[in-house]
């Protein structure tokens, strides 16, 4: 049997629940190795030495050593292509070209405003900061614009990249989640007929399910 | 002979020229179609139809319309494997990783405060348009932190991703050149001792000097 992949977070973390999704999907076991970010786990010389940034999540496979959750589920669906949802990449170069387009889109212009959103809303009360108000509003208005620009594509399409579920649609998962469950301002997704239909598609995924479960768990 | 691919957009434009330099590393033939942001025309109805986002570059290649520059550079060197530098994106699975991980970093880590300073610093002035201080100086601390794990990054390896010259570096050629070049914060690069050796190298290509070529004649 095969060591399992070792992920380095807590599934609490955005970052780290986009890995443990794609490996779910994937069907690839793995080893969750818990990082306590209160404790400044994050920033201590061992971990840095994996992920020089002192982020989670890190990711540790036979003979490599990886951040960025973008990038490990990149790495997981090509090592283990045969495995669980082979189509989570895309089959075919132009299926493939089509979810990274889609992935970068989530990276460079849904990510911030929703990350901002997400800290803001979310872990800010719990944390005891003062919430920005002005980063609110402006990173509110950008992710109203983005999700525009979906609600038309999801017309067209059943998911982001076409009409399978992808590496594409699950990166949207995290963030989604907290601002759907966690923060009053889950309209912007559900309000949009198209974006609302994608949401309930894609949340009501096991492997999701399991993340979810994950989180509530720690 | 094939038909060139097409770019649409000003080689001005960062992601623009992060697309003109693969093409140019991988020897693909293109065709660069103008597109006046002044005028508004990546707003306008015909160009939303290929990038639904409003935003440069657009690109199309035989049976394939595709944006975001990131993407749009994973699917020429997939594309065209055969061509060019074989290794802009790596040889093999680990080596493909690597590159993924470090655009990614560059992507998340060092794009959004090096663009945003490249707009405050550069482009704000030519607009007349007020630049914003605290977002300068907040910005120029966060690239900061990112340079200094690249500088021992690259105290280890001769570039990004390993010791091959890859998409990873290509992808900071052009927020890069604007601070060193059209900006007083190039020391942020210069004084660092192995991101400035990094910096010449990469910056010495013939590929990127043709790419600032074309932004000189436009």
């Amino acid at each position: 049997m095969a060591t399992p992949v070792k992920v380095y977070g807590p599934p609490l973390s955005t970052a780290v629940s986009r890995v443990l999704a794609c490996l779910l999907e994937k069907d690839v076991d793995f080893q969750l190795i818990s990082i306590n970010l209160a404790k400044g786990e994050h920033k201590k010389a061992d971990f840095i030495k994996i992920q020089p940034f002192g982020q989670v999540p890190a990711f540790q496979d036979e003979n490599i050593s990886l951040f960025e959750s973008r990038a490990i589920c990149r790495y997981v669906c090509e090592k283990y292509k045969e495995k669980g949802n082979k189509g989570l990449y895309g089959t075919n170069p132009l299926a493939k070209a089509s979810i990274d387009q889609w992935l970068e889109a989530e990276g460079q212009s849904f990510n911030p405003p929703s990350s901002a959103l997400v800290f803001q809303l979310a872990f800010a009360p719990r944390m005891k900061l003062k919430q920005d108000e002005g980063l609110i509003k402006q990173s509110e208005a950008k992710l109203a614009k983005v999700l525009d620009v979906y609600e038309k594509r999801l017309g067209e399409t059943q998911f982001l990249a076409g009409d399978e579920f992808s590496l594409a649609d699950l990166s949207h998962l995290p963030n989604t989640q907290y601002l759907v469950n966690a923060t009053d301002r889950g309209e912007l997704f559900t309000s949009r007929e198209n974006v609302g239909r994608w949401w309930g598609e894609i949340s009501s995924r096991e492997s999701w399910k399991k993340v979810v479960e994950m989180q509530k768990s720690t």
